[in-house]
């Protein structure tokens, strides 16, 4: 039987943030849900609190080791007044993956959801009103027993807390320019790349560096094995669209399932476009570029949903992919998605969750 | 000029552990050492205080993306009563290095070492006197800013803990048996294998496991681009002795260069022994193995010194390194080493740096 969740309610509940001001995960909501592990007694205490600093011994195993995972989902407020999620299932049960891999207890996927269910009526008010806004949603795990032994902790704290998000493109979808990545590497089979485990961001970061002296917005990584197969794009998965069809780097172990990209491949298998999750290496992605055959690259994820890519560079060179601006397919994906997200549109595949 | 250090002592010393009792980094000292990193201020505030919890918002970001590094070093008593750290100079450069790659800002190098200085000085009662005991010295880096992007944090804590620490062998140095790992990958080249970023050691729990279910103390990793070369073993770097020669991994990326492993090389090439950093195959290993001449393999790191390896567990098969007990060579290695760490013997290489 699922354990009960304790509520305590703040007694301050905290300013809002003006519609203008709002960004990405700057600002929290009230509350926040908490649930701890001790070795020998599992998962226990459940509860939603008031949204306060945590304190932990310097000598926690997450400060030192690493032993950290994360998920990231968001809450809508639909047009007809509704509060909905966007296929929660699929967090809770990559979050469990996650876990899995990190030597993280898995826990209850039934608590899990009931959690964000009930953190996000609680903090309701918390959803923004203006179109292309929502409810960032962030439950994340951390190992917490204060001992320097490099082996799993006997202690963890699992969390959820949640930070209203402004629209991603509040000047309409820009396509953004992609630098590719030879040097750096962000994970390879056999590691913890297809996990969101903490250590994957860090080791991101200088790359990411890399790409803005290029001027450029985000990464293309390839893989760390041949370094020549496309894996990811900054944080988020990648389609092309060549010719009638499109491909997407295939789960070899190095990049995430993600859940945006699992949604886009039903998404065009549904409207009879034919989809290959395959290897695509960047010789055939600049070949196509060249023969005038790569109509469309885009990334997909949680924050922005679609992120159509306009130019590549690559070896000194710029490419420019389709006529650099957002292409037909990707424009129809963030219509249809986003559509489905806010109840602008019908939901064929159930993916919606309507908590209210 | 380096900043001062500010100094508040504690008013409630801890009771000790029992000699008996110590084990590795379960109690902590009276004090530690914080200086706090802001975005346009720098470095500042370095201070040592009694040791306590640190209270963070749950949004830092060493929580999500895992921003974070650390070092590991030892104080040691020697027999004539002086306290000695051992070639503090190189945690202090690795520090920097392991900062640059992880996009966390370098720390002043004179600082760092006044600090060690002090604090030792400071807790040097914690340091227990029993043979093969010393004092662990935990300096790590871990992003605080309380914001949910992915990009380097714009607030960080250096912090320096430390923890007396038993003897490693107490019964006397014993060879570990190995499980050779072919599913999981610690690090690639590109990556960040070859700094002390936390996640790196998460990473590696699950074959942990592994290794522990098939009766193995530790995994022995191969690269991850060909599945075949050596690169570490457990989180020690690897040596082996064949023949008239030393063989240990070059320093490719996936590996992290340890002050043993550096301290090792000086050592046997000072005694006229041929070392080679090179390329070394599970198939080369295996082969000297089954040919009778792999004499010794041995691990380095700070908090064994050397751990010789008596079996290597692969493809179902347990091979035997030399007559399964510690080499000559491991023995020597580990008096010549703790010999000097301790004052017994003479340092030619001038590793010890006396506080006192």
């Amino acid at each position: 039987m699922m354990q009960p969740i304790h509520i305590e309610h703040t007694s301050a509940p905290k300013p809002r943030p003006k519609a203008s001001d709002i960004g990405f995960g700057k600002y929290f909501t009230d509350h926040m849900f908490i649930l701890d592990y001790d070795d020998g007694k599992g998962w226990h205490d459940a509860r939603i609190q008031p949204y306060q600093p945590i304190t932990l011994d310097p000598a926690a195993k997450v400060f030192h080791y690493g032993q950290a995972i994360f998920e990231g989902l968001k809450a809508y407020r639909t047009e007809a007044g509704n509060l909905v999620l966007f296929r929660p299932e699929m967090n809770i049960k990559r979050l469990n993956r996650s876990n899995d891999r990190m030597s993280i207890p898995v826990i209850d996927e039934e608590l899990v959801l009931e959690a964000l269910h009930q953190l996000v009526l609680i903090d309701q008010t918390w959803i923004p009103h203006e179109p292309g806004t929502s409810l960032y949603i962030r439950p994340f795990v951390i190992a917490t027993e204060d001992m320097l032994g490099v082996s799993p902790s006997k202690q963890y704290k699992f969390m959820i807390i949640m930070s209203p998000v402004g629209a991603y493109y509040d000047e309409g979808v820009k396509p953004i320019s992609i630098y590719v990545e030879s040097e750096f590497v962000r994970a390879v089979a056999g590691g913890v790349g297809h996990v969101k485990t903490a250590g994957n961001y860090a080791a991101g970061l200088k790359a990411q560096e890399g790409a803005t002296l290029q001027g450029c917005a985000q990464v293309l990584w390839l893989d760390g094995v041949h370094r020549k197969y496309v894996e990811e794009v900054g944080s988020m998965n990648v389609f092309f669209h060549l010719g009638d069809k499109i491909v997407t780097p295939a789960l070899t172990g190095g990049l995430l399932p993600g859940i945006t990209r699992d949604s886009v491949i039903h998404l065009l298998r549904y409207w009879g476009l034919k989809v290959e999750e395959r290897l695509f290496s960047i010789d055939e992605l600049v070949q196509v570029q060249k023969d005038g055959n790569l109509k469309e690259m885009f990334g997909t994820g949680t924050a922005a949903v679609i992120s159509p890519v306009g130019s590549l560079v690559w070896k000194g060179e710029t490419l420019t992919i389709g006529d650099g601006s957002i292409g037909e397919l990707a424009a129809h994906l963030y219509e249809t998605i986003t559509g489905i997200q806010t109840g602008r549109i019908e939901d064929p595949f159930g993916w919606r969750v309507v908590l209210k």
